[in-house]
């Protein structure tokens, strides 16, 4: 911990100081769109296998720094670590997403939900976070990540990935109780894994909320939103002196920004869907942004690719407080040459933004 | 065309005229959910073979009517219907989701694509309106349906569903002017097809834009909407006297629901994750409001779906121009009996939010 950061852009953009140009990272920068990604993983022999070796977690993790001027690292992990550490049984069948052995669909279920210890169940994550802390060397920011109370319970109650989120939604309407019994156990059990990763090295946290837009306006400020906030309020901002800069995504949350900023977390993941120039009037200073660009631009030439970037520098504008990032996860099928040419057109078009007035 | 229309709530209901309560109808209510519509469908042999016979496309339209006291019956047809008069070949494999053999990826492809003539090669979707009307017999109106342009220029180009749109996103942004000209065969296309339900007897229209929530604001506004307006400015309104209200729905359209307004339609579906009250806000006395219950809702208890739809109610409010909805299609493992419960409750409880103050 005693190395100094030699980039701290990232960190600085989502306390909205000055940097000298806009910082940028990839949502699954760590992935299957990099063949030195698909290797490590083919030797691992699965992605669990991947995701609970600290070493070749550690590997993939540094593979995308190897390529690109990145801002920030990920950690490479999964999601769903912290219901599997509860002993729901995950597992990813090929072509298939992730399954749990033992869905929760009742009382029962939810009570005998234990808070994991994260130095003791999910110790192999911690040991990723502190590997990969000590190999970055302080090039870069080791963000550290959860995905949101509502979305982690999405796949507990329905046993894995869902269309129409049938059981979930029937305890939602029928059994509202339950459901906050369930996310109450759920937001414990992140706060702890959160803030374990904070105390083993994570610089920054995210928080990703892929299903909170499934939800009406209401169920999504009680559900969703709510948990979250006791996230925002729970977690650590400060470790040994260092401010630790916390992201809310909710994919498809375009509408619910100023809710969302109202928490009181440092900055907000935007998807494509919403102009950032839009996002910027309605929440003001109060947060960073992060995002926008769609990330099937990167299916396209690097000179379109380029023209995109541009468009999205322009509509968050001038000044402190933007991220560049795409606005979901990078896509499998991507080239890693396109993903170079959006990096580069970032790194070097948005000095431009940040010269003094 | 003779027979006077029994119930004409609905229609009024989308003119912003008095009723004396809040009409009621479902997407998909002719589907899966129905035992009586898995036995015709297993009578059909295939789910193209149901659509494509007239007889059995009108047996399954009708049978939500015999169950429920519904406004409206909508033709039982598919949005890929066009695309598969154009000769791209579609299948439905089981569990698979629609297929075409042949995806439109190119110049020579999209220039090669015809526009079908409804009474040619839609023929059997035109007999089928016909042989409806028949049979309804003026108890309810019979509501025409396509895709939207862009909504079925997704399946055409990517060859059936998609995760990423990695296809015609590739296209949207490396070769802007051949999507042009993709929609505006597809638009043609459906301009004659809707057209002709409405020669057929079709008494409203409505366009399923259920992809457009893909796109960013501008793409949304180029190559989603843009086609949809040339549908309003295009299509008749008027039909032996009778006004044809035309409503577009784009799924997840929330954020465009003022631009969707500006077209000049007469009704927007709104889904649930927008509250009726703010929706009604945002486009004045410009459009009808169609919607919005989640359709999650009824795997809820009765007693349960009734609070709902007293809330859905309320949030829309005292006064005309509301259609009672579900906010997206009703889910193929719905209780019949909840569907019920949702439209007795709307029956019993809208009265009084149209009463003369």
């Amino acid at each position: 911990m005693t190395v100094q950061l030699k980039n701290d852009r990232f960190l600085r953009a989502l306390l909205r100081e000055p940097v000298d140009r806009t910082p940028v990272w990839m949502m699954r920068q760590a992935g299957r769109y990099l063949p030195e990604y698909r290797a490590t993983r083919a030797r691992a022999g699965s992605f669990m296998k991947l995701c609970g070796n600290p070493e070749l977690a550690c590997e993939v993790t540094l593979q995308p720094l190897a390529r690109y001027p990145l801002d920030a690292a990920i950690l490479f992990s999964d999601i769903l670590t912290v219901p599997d550490a509860m002993g729901l049984g995950l597992s990813f069948e090929a072509g298939e997403g992730p399954k749990f052995a033992s869905p929760v669909r009742n009382e029962a279920a939810v009570r005998a939900l234990p808070i994991p210890d994260p130095e003791v169940e999910l110790r192999y994550v911690m040991d990723a976070v502190r590997l990969i802390r000590r190999e970055l060397d302080g090039r870069v920011p080791l963000i550290g990540f959860s995905g949101s109370p509502w979305t982690v319970a999405t796949y507990m109650v329905e046993g894995g990935s869902s269309k129409t989120y049938a059981h979930i939604k029937a305890m939602l309407y029928d059994r509202p109780d339950l459901l906050e019994e369930l996310l109450d156990r759920v937001t414990r059990a992140t706060l702890a894994y959160l803030s374990a990763q904070v105390s083993a090295g994570a610089q920054a946290l995210m928080v990703f909320d892929t299903w909170g837009s499934v939800l009406t306006p209401a169920a999504y400020k009680a559900f969703s939103l709510g948990p979250m906030r006791r996230l925002v309020e729970g977690l650590p901002r400060e470790h040994n002196g260092q401010r630790i800069p916390l992201v809310l995504f909710t994919k498809g949350g375009g509408p619910w920004l100023e809710a969302m900023a109202d928490t009181g977390c440092d900055g907000l993941g935007v998807d494509w869907t919403t102009d950032l120039a839009d996002a910027r009037a309605r929440v003001g200073d109060r947060v960073a942004l992060q995002g926008n660009l769609d990330p099937s631009v990167l299916y396209a030439r690097p000179e379109i690719i380029r023209e995109r970037v541009a468009e999205v520098l322009e509509s968050f504008g001038k000044g402190n407080g933007h991220v560049f990032n795409l606005g979901h996860g990078i896509h499998p099928e991507v080239d890693p040459e396109h993903a170079g040419a959006m990096i580069r057109a970032v790194t070097e078009l948005s000095p431009a933004y940040h010269q003094p007035d």
